[in-house]
């Protein structure tokens, strides 16, 4: 008991929506992206045309491969504890209050990581332009958004994964 | 000098970006909506499918007036300080890590008000979907999106404001 009263919606408490930390990633690259956690507020409220996930990265993980969207913004604020952000030019180190955004079609790959010994969380805003491409530089792989809405990954061949 | 090296692009500390109480709103509707202040994140990253504005709404003042978008998401999260979120069903109170999410298309029209006598800090997201039209139940004004990405304001009846 807090005292407080419950949120009704359109308003909500984060906590209300469970955490999962499933993965789009085929083998063998799933394990790596399964040490953080997302809260999809967005589709909690209704949302369809961007997402908004609040994800908790444990300390050791990744919030997912350094990639970069072909047709699809993104932005990143961060709210509790403190992730490396890698980028093609190199490191920073982003604390609460600090943010990122990377343009459709910017090319330059990133990740967030957490090194520190305590959970980080993000709040991580994306767009559902049709037709985006994912771009992989680390790792043996590529994603095209389906029409129904789903990424297709393969290596960056074309062999299905 | 707080021994913390400057973040470069594509991250970086939202005290950087400008804030301005700029208003689209036209005469007599403006003042009202000068008690906010936004700092436009998403344009500083260089987005372009969706806004991301860190909102300042000082003691007295509204995000917005009442509103509710046709063909545009919008979804906020409370940073700091306690606003009052006021729909089509009333009022609710929202501290910080709280959020609410509008469909779009939802009709509840809605605005955030700070009655407390500190600052409150919203993020606030929406999408730029074309062909988008506000709605606004409180006052004489309408909005419709124009081809050139800024909204035109009349009154209900179609006269241009």
């Amino acid at each position: 008991m807090t005292g407080e009263p419950a949120l009704k919606l359109p308003a909500f408490d984060p906590d209300v929506v469970s955490e999962t930390n499933f993965t789009s990633y085929p083998e063998p690259h799933r394990a790596a992206n399964q040490m953080r956690h997302n809260r999809r507020l967005g589709d909690y409220a209704g949302l369809r045309n961007f997402g908004v996930n609040l994800t908790r990265i444990v300390p050791g993980g990744q919030s997912s491969y350094r990639h970069a969207h072909s047709r699809q913004d993104e932005f990143i604020f961060v709210l509790e504890g403190e992730v490396v952000l890698q980028t093609n030019d190199g490191e920073q180190i982003l604390k609460p209050g600090m943010c990122a955004g990377f343009p459709a079609g910017c090319g330059d790959a990133h990740r967030f990581v957490n090194r520190s010994v305590a959970d980080a969380r993000l709040l991580v805003i994306g767009d559902r332009s049709t037709d985006d491409e994912i771009s992989y530089p680390d790792v043996d792989m590529h994603a095209r958004l389906a029409p129904d809405g789903a990424y297709r990954f393969s290596t960056k061949s074309g062999e299905p994964l």
